[in-house]
């Protein structure tokens, strides 16, 4: 089967890195022709599938520009950076009807938004220096924060995850987590630390979340999920037997469930669990591996 | 050709997460069978290619405790936090001396002192809470800090870096940075950026640092870099032409190597470049696509 393609990937437009460092051919992109992404807060504006765009004529006059890249004409798309406000200094919810909105958006489009959404929060919870405290201001086109008083350069945060299913015996190890929606069971996930490699925070991962021993991890697809920033690595690892020691701090349930009724509950039959939505990495990794041992 | 292991990976410390939650167990494991890294700054104390311990009856007075796990017999193994100084603000050198102490390490000791370096450094740079200005304290056994007034919780950074080797018609495309050792030639590599995949960072790298368009993207390996806490994913990507057009804020020189002249550099044969050094992911990548083909 082909790579079905991750969600929040195929993004159009280019980002321009030399413009980021190059102010004076910046601002002569940010003419009339420039664009600016719509969006109330972090919500975007979606007509027909795709993200909403407006003149850079309507830039609020308090606003800072974050350069999201160039388009095939090379018009520059850019993001409004409000000034500091209440808002914005927690990590941004993703509602329900938020991520309906998204999974109506075209391929490439939520890409887009994906960086925008990024960034914006990235700078919304990132105004001080976490070197000496000072306030720091935006450089590079959007792209840093530079400190006022020490001068240190900080960058936006991404953050590696690896999501993966155990297999046994032609079996996946889903998990549920709790508050999720009835019925959804997904890959396990979490945070990738310091000092680890991906195979490593693989294994770690599912033996503390459920007890399994795991090696042969192999490489399955990669997608950016912007709640707020991470990379999700999605893998997937063979068990070395099926008991399952549940941590309840993490998970409310976890079970091994047969490929043929993986693919079943892929292909929309009814099943021991709900899916999860196409735009998450989760529903591509339970696809490669659903389609394998045919 | 099974897989070479990655450098600084295989650490044989049990990360005990659980324990960086639960305080009372925490101070139960921290009794006279503990140890304490031997650091003189974030330069490791090496014996006979392993990491020196000492009791932890020597942690300074003023110290912070960072719990870096248990190993086989249930003995916690931990690094010593001092109070800020002058030094440890800017991310930390890694000399050529201590890149050379690194390399004789044993499989696995590379791995415990980069969980260790990163989070210290982690530390040590991230004093301040980057919501609101104020200090933080340690919390989770030394994986986090929590803001005093605002009392958001931060925790350390790790920075996705893709690194990868074009590849068209039998040779590898090689780049050399600026100030690097002579003769050196190595994978290019590059931050991942909010809102792209692992495939699509490393099509961008490429193309802005050389002006090769890649497709076809193929991961290869991962491996934990603690200068100062990077998570390189190394990859492969097949190259629509030949043509090199050189970056040259990035690169100094980048060239095409045939796979023959590949395989003799890595054993240790004259040829056309330097080889990156074993525990650089850069040579697992380089050992793994010299291996194909045969």
């Amino acid at each position: 089967m082909p790579m079905p393609i991750p969600g929040f990937t195929g993004g159009l437009l280019d980002r321009a890195d030399a413009l980021r460092h190059d102010p004076v051919a910046l601002s002569a992109k940010l003419d009339w022709r420039a664009r600016l992404l719509k969006l109330d807060g972090l919500v975007p504006d979606v007509e027909d599938g795709r993200l909403a765009w407006t003149s850079i004529a309507d830039l609020p006059e308090e606003a800072e520009v974050i350069l999201l890249g160039l388009d095939a004409q090379d018009r520059a798309h850019v993001a409004a950076l409000l000034p500091a406000s209440g808002e914005g200094t927690t990590p941004a919810m993703r509602s329900p009807a938020l991520m309906t909105m998204l999974a109506t958006l075209e391929p490439g489009e939520a890409a887009t938004y994906a960086a925008a959404r990024s960034v914006l929060d990235w700078h919304a919870r990132h105004r001080f220096c976490a070197r000496c405290g000072s306030t720091t201001h935006l450089f590079r086109a959007g792209w840093g924060r530079q400190c006022d008083a020490c001068y240190t350069e900080h960058f936006p945060r991404v953050d590696p995850v690896v999501i993966m299913i155990a297999e046994h015996d032609g079996r996946a190890l889903l998990g549920r987590g709790k508050g999720w929606p009835d019925g959804r069971y997904s890959a396990l996930a979490g945070f990738l630390e310091p000092g680890e490699s991906v195979e490593e925070a693989v294994a770690r991962e599912i033996h503390e979340e459920a007890g399994v021993r795991v090696s042969n991890v192999r490489y399955v697809a990669s997608q950016p999920w912007p709640f707020p920033s991470s990379l999700m690595i999605a893998c997937t690892g063979v068990a070395e037997d099926d008991a399952i020691t549940l941590d309840t701090n993490e998970l409310e349930d976890a079970m091994w469930v047969p490929r043929d009724l993986v693919r079943a509950v892929l292909a929309g039959e009814p099943g021991p669990f709900v899916a999860p939505p196409p735009y998450a990495i989760a529903h591509t990794l339970l696809s490669v591996w659903a389609a394998e041992g045919r």
